[in-house]
């Protein structure tokens, strides 16, 4: 239903500005060029290892903008609170928001607050929009892939996802397994800085990098081959995805991305990556394969054992109200 | 309790481009003055004459950019669906969303939906976020406001609150009272292009004119003295509003501002006002009266048998999910 939904939105307001395939519009702006994009947060519970609603809801805009290469700059918010919603969960949310706006080097400028009736909302939804400087002269984005790039990974994968399903299962582990929920802003605009040839970033939340990839293929038209012996999974990780039945590939993260870069510059990035908190699991996994020409886009994975599977896209459904 | 968790946002996030006074803020970017601003739509019911949900997410956003003085051009649009809303009810959302889109010159560049289970949320949640672009010098902001200003109104006040209430209780009238939800934003943008010198704009929605009034008095630190006479309201709003028990002063209205101009510049501007569709009922109500140094600003009105009173901010209920 949401692909559907999604492909109507696109054919009815339809502008060479909406790309759904793409996390942040860039537009301009009087001559200056900007990136917009906006999220609504709805995730249960408002409060897990890692993260709350609050902070996802700034760094999940935030992400996004830095996906398009902008600098994330200016947030709005807009609260629907339910009636009864206590006030100091409101208070720990709303304190949230302000440290993650800090940490990511945003300004929330403007906001709006609606009250339902008891029984109409959830507690607390949050919708964030965001805008971001493009500071860049080369554009990002899916149909800039090109053959031989390089496909790196910001860090290891399926946190955040199990760490809400956690919650919700009442599933207890050694240690609770953290949300990897981040900005990873400062450190694509490092890259930028640095003059790493960008063709591409892609946030890894719904779907996971499986997802990621097989939209990217077939946006730019290309085979990928990635290698799963270098995709990081934690180990507490890889148990409870047995334990819930999900692949790590599929599972939500919200402190992730993949970036294809020029091969030559492959090296010099993931040391920039690395120098990051948030990217010092960076790998580099695979390589763009060929142009393909009927756009039946194919990922194909050598596994662990060394056989080669094809990643489809997540079939089935979604883990529900994961962000 | 929306006074209380306003003044607590403002507190946490306060920066100075965060003006909980003013409907749009005004930043920065690159170099450009934008205004950006958003806000969440919960009406109920989500249709209602002379407009849906649709139309209002984007009027409203677009009026509060005008607001600023800002030539609005991009929204956003984030959708949280209740599970089991029909989808003929989102395509009717969608396209009035797209049709007022056109209408008032903006794009619908970016969007997200999310879906919460049944019982969860109320049929639709819309939030927008819009952000424009400023053209004009000149700063329009409540604290711009002087003595003698001019006090504009742009047409008949009540019709959005009251078209809402009277779907809601069942009440018929020999014709259906039609809300004013438009976009006024063409009509701020040709008296700025005129050049008329605008000091303060505000969009008469939640608490009605009377509270706008009041809290630009406020935030100015002047008194104002209007007409009542002066001030259209159409004959079965104010019928509507007896039996609702409504002051039509205080009742939301979705396409209606006022502004506070410099006093030689009224005439002029009451006539480009009134040229437009949007501007045809606009009177001059008033004017402002001195600076005030204690704060304690008071706006009186002239009634219709000549007596002088304190017109007061809303105090009480606000009308719930008229927006």
């Amino acid at each position: 239903m949401h692909q559907l939904i999604e492909r109507i939105f696109v054919a009815t307001f339809g502008n060479p500005l909406l790309d759904a395939r793409h996390d942040a519009a860039v537009a301009d702006l009087g001559g200056t060029r900007v990136a917009m994009t906006t999220d609504s947060y709805v995730v249960q519970p408002l409060f897990f290892p890692g993260g709350d609603i609050g902070s996802l809801s700034v760094n999940g805009t935030v992400n996004d903008l830095a996906m398009a290469g902008a600098r994330p700059l200016y947030l709005s918010a807009g609260f629907i609170l339910e009636e009864g919603l206590p006030m100091e969960t409101l208070w720990r949310v709303v304190r949230s928001i302000q440290r993650a706006a800090q940490e990511a080097g945003v300004q929330i400028i403007t906001g709006d607050t609606k009250v339902v009736d008891k029984g109409k909302g959830d507690g607390l939804f949050i919708n964030t929009a965001g805008i971001g400087l493009i500071e860049s002269p080369r554009r990002i984005a899916p149909d800039q892939v090109r053959p031989g790039d390089a496909i790196l990974l910001s860090g290891d994968l399926g946190r955040h996802g199990i760490a809400i399903m956690a919650v919700r299962e009442g599933l207890e582990f050694e240690s609770a397994i953290e949300s990897d929920s981040a900005s990873v802003a400062p450190l694509v605009l490092a890259l930028l800085d640095a003059g790493i040839e960008i063709h591409c970033l892609r946030d890894l939340t719904r779907g996971g990098l499986a997802s990621a990839l097989n939209e990217i293929a077939e946006s730019a038209g290309v085979t990928m081959a990635i290698d799963e012996s270098l995709i990081p999974v934690r180990d507490d990780v890889r148990g409870a995805c047995e334990i819930l039945g999900f692949d790590p590939l599929y599972v939500a993260n919200e402190g992730r991305f993949v970036a294809f870069v020029a091969p030559d510059d492959a090296e010099r990035a993931l040391g920039i990556m690395r120098s990051h908190d948030v990217g010092l699991g960076a790998h580099l996994i695979g390589s763009v394969g060929d142009l393909i020409s009927d756009h039946a886009a194919a990922v194909t994975m050598r596994s662990a054992i060394g056989a080669n599977r094809v990643l489809d896209m997540l079939s089935g459904e979604q883990l529900p109200r994961i962000c």
